[in-house]
């Protein structure tokens, strides 16, 4: 069953929020890992995992080890797949027709079954139990109709199991926020990310389709696609938003929203 | 122009040769570095990487970064991808509809844009010089004229190109020569690795494609898919066995052989 939603953000500042409004984020953070404490697993899907341009990916590895931080900020540590409904999802995509791809690493089981974990996914456990996982990736070369088809699909089989399950996606919002920053000031980040927080408090997630493409492109955004995957898996079950927050302290923007179900 | 083939295990013993027929095979693993020390970039082909079961993959990640050794044996190091390479490759493949993702991690370019490398990688390279990489790997679930055909395309893109290039198949043979092995002793191992060398030092490469099926999954090999990748590419032009080795030191049967071209 699907036990909930947790929109989490994966930059630095959550970490140690250098202001109020990111400390308030923060406290939405810790809510979503209090929340979501009597989970089973997590499945957690990433922006800054694998890229592959026209699939998706569902990480069957055993052994998911902590591997690359952003500026330096390293952040130790080894999490278990949840192998089992990995592969339940992995089946049910493919047989559904998804563009979708499983990813090993190395070995197909056992210790050398290992995959590595960016900033992506380390920066949002810092806020949950250690619990198993299912990591799988978004793809920006793929149909909205698809994307939101493919959390369809999750949230079936998510709904079908026994075990108490969260999904999590890890999302930052527009990336030119700041004229000092790497991309600049362009107002469309600050439009896509008001309008994001808009949909979030107002429940008007199914709007998220009619986003113009150009927007989401000059907003320079890291969530959209994911976005799309969890409001495919929502339509499953009824959720109520419980918590959310929003803040900006350098360049890119970061939300925060906890749902639970209904 | 590709200029020659090099057929490598990566095994560790190869590293610290136990014994004369592993010390032999040495010998030809530096003699296929010193060959190909004028080549501008390696394509390497490996088995213990990033491993789907039904595409092959391209690694599009600019920087290629050691993360995981076999038994302890760690050998750090980083190696750049060569892109321009990498994209006309996964491009020409993926126009000809063969089964293959590009994969890149975290970032899509610039010093975030990383790839692990495991022993699969790792072992081959210490005996080669330097030089800019095209990583890609095999998958054992598309059908041998699939793989061929991918050789085939690999072959002639790389027929097309100014840069001389060395085609690198990362392979260990028979998994099952040993009773106290993690496999066991399995007699099809033995069949298949005598088979394998008769094929090479025979000059009778097309036979791999009538190798039963059964005898390649009760022997227990690293290498049979990516081998079929190879002789699809060789296809594309003449290439002349200049030296080979097999040896069998511990549990798995490994094997070297250098092509160049005629």
């Amino acid at each position: 069953m699907l036990v909930g939603i947790g929109l989490m953000p994966h930059g630095n500042p959550v970490l140690e929020p250098p202001d109020e409004e990111t400390e308030r984020l923060a406290e939405v953070l810790r809510r979503i890992g209090g929340e979501f404490r009597d989970a089973d697993s997590y499945v957690l899907i990433s922006p800054h995992n694998v890229r592959i341009s026209d699939h998706l990916g569902v990480v069957l590895a055993e052994n998911l080890v902590s591997w690359l931080g952003f500026e330096g900020k390293e952040l130790p540590g080894e999490w278990k797949t949840d192998r089992e409904l990995a592969e339940k999802i992995y089946r049910a995509e493919k047989e559904a027709g998804m563009p979708v791809v499983d990813l090993n690493f190395a070995a197909l089981s056992g210790e050398y079954s290992r995959w590595p974990l960016s900033w992506g996914e380390l920066i949002p456990l810092q806020f949950l139990e250690r619990k198993p996982l299912v990591l799988m990736t978004p793809s920006r070369g793929v149909s909205r109709e698809t994307l939101v088809r493919f959390g369809e699909i999750l949230g079936e089989v998510l709904e079908r199991e026994e075990k108490r399950v969260a999904l999590i996606i890890s999302a930052d919002h527009g990336h030119g926020h700041d004229e000092k920053g790497p991309y600049g000031k362009v107002k469309e980040s600050e439009e896509y990310d008001r309008l994001i927080m808009k949909l979030i408090n107002e429940d008007r997630l199914e709007e998220l389709l009619s986003i113009p493409e150009d927007l989401v492109r000059k907003a320079l955004v890291d969530s959209y696609w994911q976005m799309l995957i969890m409001l495919g898996a929502m339509r499953k079950a009824e959720f109520e938003l419980k918590a959310s927050a929003y803040a900006c302290p350098t360049y890119f923007g970061m939300a925060g929203a906890l749902w639970v179900r209904k």
